[in-house]
């Protein structure tokens, strides 16, 4: 139903005349594409036959290598998956047995649901805020409701774009830990701060309660898609060595590996292109937000809320009780601009009267055009 | 446990004086390097951002295009997988309930096993001869056992090289049509024929017999690893149109879609490449089989059985009974060659004195001194 309801707007946003915020793709026009081009060249040159041939499940050893030089941590610790969104899957496959509960933001990413689902979960919601996930609630939850695992994207959440505060992530592991809660930390954005410090990971925090990185009981998904290029399908899982020897055999099972050639494409780009990638990345999605934030005040009506994402690609809205966002997108669309309803990312319902906007592909010309026929739409909703 | 069984035969033949039968590697020295690099480059130079961008879960058109023409179907009725392991492993995911009666080969391919097992089946062993499934024995099995599925590799098998006869073929699928069974039809091999004539697919005995494509009730799967390359992770499913719709929800849930960049390097080759592949891989192993098959008769005691390939990349040999050729390993070892024992492939036990042997990545000096020292190895176990 869910994935029904994308693939419907997805329809849409490929009509030309139409703006989309509805997307969650990252903006071609900035990946690296000559250096993408010159990193496969040089690895069929260095490495020959081997780049097209089957390798290990766990992942290409220098890329491997680098990631957990990144955090700190041996590289027995780091599964290479085939996208972040491999790496939930196959977490929910060794994790999650038919009638387990699992806590999820409210709202959640929408693949993360589509992921579990096929292994019958049980969803809580956690009510959330401007800061995140309330852990006072969570406290609550955590003392009625025997808990297998806790979902959480704390960086520029999809889809809000929210960040979970420093505090809160502290009480969220110690809390978790408390309870015998996994925690799958999903961070796709994390490197994409735009605005403001950057806070400590759920994982690192983890690392430091525990003492050991075989006994944290935070499990991290990070993903290159967002950073570099989503098309080669190259991201990981950071865990302790029993969840890694668990999703190894899941991987195994699943699709042998990840691509060779495009594992040692990635590796030849982490040390120079990727910072540099992430700098570009991160001014042009800064620039957009903040465009598409200033619009917000110019073009829309009063009662409307909004986040202030400070990374990432999305910012969500909060319309008035009454108005429900999926109706209303038909007539958006009328007026040539789309947007996300936001009632799918909630896994046991609510939120009809919001939406997921992503500022990231448009242009500033767009974004202006765009959000006026948006306020309009809204406004007509209103009277 | 089979497994770290084959993982620890994999570490075994690293050692690079070890003369090693136990990969299922196709032959790296036969890859098609300079078109990869070519295609790589003209993908990117065609493509741009495109080919790094995220793309539909459904697959590459071009290349789902392509490969529905080759079988004569609509493209609806193909999906695009990231190595047909993936497709085993969705397969399972849309058609195993805990518990569900599955019949597999006796012995059949372990990684089909690996796959499906996170699902629960229930595995019923299948005899088999030098013709492939006793048909005899699988219409008795069909009348007092209720199967959801039959999972087979018609075609030179892994890992026993043989192929299912034509007669055979056609009373299976009319078995199992009768009986309401799905069958998997996994065919990597099919194209790497270097004897003997070409028999019809199951699945195209299924579609004549269903008359629809949306009726037929054999799914078949292939790849590009062994005719092209594994590296890139491309393959295929072949379904009727609600096992395909099935498979696209399962498949956006597990990694969203096939990496973009390598469909479309594969779609640029399979034309003019992969048929000048498929004959250049077909005469290297077919001269490497009957080098293999020849030094059996000279250097091998009596009473050891063998299959006779027609393709492929694999034999067996089944030694006089009380011979278990698990310990004998390490002798062989010693001997510095290996195989890969062959009770792992019996999903239910059996088979302790086959072996499996590939033929397709050794010289033919290496065939020669490796044969005689695993002809010694057996005759030193028959004392």
């Amino acid at each position: 139903m869910t994935a029904s309801a994308i693939r419907e707007i997805l329809k849409i946003t490929q009509q030309p005349d139409v703006i989309s915020f509805a997307g969650g793709l990252p903006a071609p026009e900035l990946f690296p594409l000559a250096e993408v081009r010159a990193a496969a060249n040089r690895v069929l040159d260095t490495y020959g036959p081997a780049a097209l041939q089957y390798s290990t499940t766990e992942g290409h050893p220098p890329l491997r290598g680098w990631i957990a030089a990144q955090a700190g941590i041996p590289a027995q610790n780091v599964q290479i998956v085939t996208g972040s969104q491999q790496g939930l899957d196959l977490l929910g496959k060794i994790l999650i047995s038919e009638g387990d509960t699992v806590l999820v933001e409210a709202p959640t990413y929408l693949g993360a649901l589509q992921s579990f689902q096929p292994y019958g979960p049980n969803y809580v919601q956690l009510p959330t805020d401007e800061g995140g996930i309330d852990v006072d609630a969570l406290e609550g939850i955590l003392k009625t409701t025997r808990a297998k695992l806790l979902y959480a994207v704390p960086n520029f959440q999809n889809p809000t774009g929210r960040t979970l505060s420093l505090e809160r992530r502290q009480r969220l592991v110690e809390l978790t830990a408390q309870h015998g809660v996994l925690v799958i930390e999903d961070d796709p954005y994390g490197a994409l701060r735009f605005t403001g410090e950057p806070l400590p990971s759920l994982y690192s925090l983890g690392l430091a309660l525990a003492g050991d990185v075989d006994s944290n009981h935070v499990i991290y998904s990070s993903s290159f898609s967002k950073t570099l290029v989503p098309g080669l399908r190259d991201a990981w899982v950071q865990a302790a060595r029993p969840v890694v020897q668990k999703l190894i055999m899941a991987k195994q099972g699943a699709d042998l590996h990840t691509p060779t050639f495009n594992q040692m494409i990635v590796a030849e780009l982490v040390e120079d292109v990727l910072p540099r990638q992430i700098e570009v990345v991160k001014k042009a999605y800064g620039e957009r937000a903040r465009h598409m934030l200033d619009c917000i005040g110019r073009h829309f009506p009063g009662g409307v809320e909004h986040t202030t994402p400070e990374g990432g690609m999305f910012l969500w809205l909060t319309l008035p009780e009454g108005i429900d966002t999926t109706p209303m997108l038909a007539r958006a669309v009328a007026r040539k601009v789309a947007y996300v309803p936001g009632a799918p990312f909630y896994a046991l319902g609510g939120g009809e009267n919001t939406m997921r906007l992503s500022y990231c592909t448009a242009t500033p010309q767009q974004i202006e055009t765009g959000m006026q026929a948006l306020g309009e739409t809204i406004r007509e909703a209103l009277d």
